[in-house]
């Protein structure tokens, strides 16, 4: 089975022109193929400031009102991922951005507003992902690039997290490749030592993950990101790297395997 | 040869949210394969105006500066575009949004700074549009939606005319199909009488407009739009219509053949 790659980058790197220009052109070396979903809210957060628009954010997750989820349209599907794909094109990486509604390709349910209202805010089935059609844009020599939008089939576009539109890709793509899904992140991987940057744990499995949950070495806001990346594993992803960015083509972070 | 629809609206649809159902409606009943171009510049002028940027207009054409090309994208690619995807989903017309970038489908060369300065504006040479890769999305029944944003191969984004798009996809994938390339239009069609709505001449061939033009019987305004259907004619469409977007479905409007 061929190995795919499915990275996951977020704001620090997205918002940061020199740092964006600098991972394209390590991820247009990454061997093989290859599919980019990018986070944006940094910039969706500016954008809303500008307009005079207040950012709500509710355990990470952006409250996403009518006026919000048009901001999260245009800067996500619009300035980044578009601004993404002219920049791959430069570089002689032939990419594709999509959002979720494009050729249906990651369907969303708006979330329940009980307990709490998050408004025009999309979760992801992966069984629901169109991964021939994604597969066959790979077939074609094409990088799909992803933006965290998707849709609901009753006709409104939805804001879905970007860790989790990454892992539910993956999980649909697992079906056709040996899949690697690749979270980019601000540190070297996972600390033994939150203070010590050099602590990276080089490989984690279930077990290990239980014992560093149970003696408090994986902190709270690790944990959302841990969970997802060990869900994406118990349903077919192969292999779960969380890095930092500069380090994409390095063998280098955490390893997560069940 | 299969009979292809190349559709085209602007501003006046785009920008009403219920004439944008209506005609979407009335778009995905039009039988056999097609390809849907929509302009939105009215909104992008409001969002400029929100941001306090100047909207600066020559000759018909938006003089597009960093933060117009910025504000142009996200408007263009990302809510008109994936609004309209979004809504195309709705009602069972699988569809996917593309700018120019994506997979290469129209590169363009940026306009030369003389004798005005455009900014980042671009022209589309109908024989690099990728007629391949819109083909193989056709053959696999999906309806492409092209935003008018297209890229140089220096990796900058470019705003186009949609026009000009229209026609230059539709000259490229008149290789493909017998392409039939309609112009939505404010009015019902090229008229004889500019005060009489109902005075629409139905055809017109390359003879008449030369005389409709040498009679004054053809505006100024009109020209241009007109050059255009023209050269797309001349260049191997087979068909140019001219009519209002609430007759897409009827024989109506003004048809344009060589």
């Amino acid at each position: 089975m061929k190995v795919l790659n499915v990275v996951k980058i977020g704001g620090n790197v997205v918002d940061n022109p020199e740092a964006l220009e600098r991972f394209l052109i390590m991820f247009n070396k990454m061997e093989g193929p290859k599919i980019l979903i990018h986070g944006g809210g940094i910039l969706a957060s500016e954008m809303s400031a500008t307009l005079g628009i207040k950012t709500v954010m509710k355990d990470g997750r952006r409250v996403t009102d009518a006026e919000t989820l048009k901001i999260c349209t245009m800067v996500y599907a619009g300035w980044v991922n578009k601004s993404i794909v002219a920049a791959l094109q430069k570089i002689g990486c032939d990419s594709l951005g999509l959002s979720g509604a494009d050729a249906g390709c990651v369907p969303a349910k708006r979330r329940s507003p009980e307990p709490f209202d998050f408004g025009f805010v999309g979760d992801v089935n992966p069984a629901e992902v169109n991964s021939g059609f994604i597969s066959s844009l790979i077939g074609r020599g094409i990088t799909p690039v992803f933006c965290p939008v998707t849709y609901e089939k009753s006709g409104n576009l939805l804001n879905t997290n970007a860790d989790t539109m990454a892992s539910s890709i993956a999980i649909a793509m697992s079906h056709h490749y040996y899949t690697r899904l690749v979270y980019c992140f601000e540190k070297k991987g996972v600390l033994y030592d939150q203070a010590n940057e050099e602590s990276v744990i080089p490989l984690i499995n279930t077990e290990g993950y239980n014992r560093l949950k149970k003696e408090g070495v994986v902190t709270a806001g690790m944990i959302p990101k841990l969970d997802n990346a060990y869900y994406a594993l118990e349903k077919g992803v192969s292999e779960v790297y969380i890095k930092e960015w500069t380090a994409i083509a390095h063998k280098a972070g955490t390893m997560l395997k069940l």
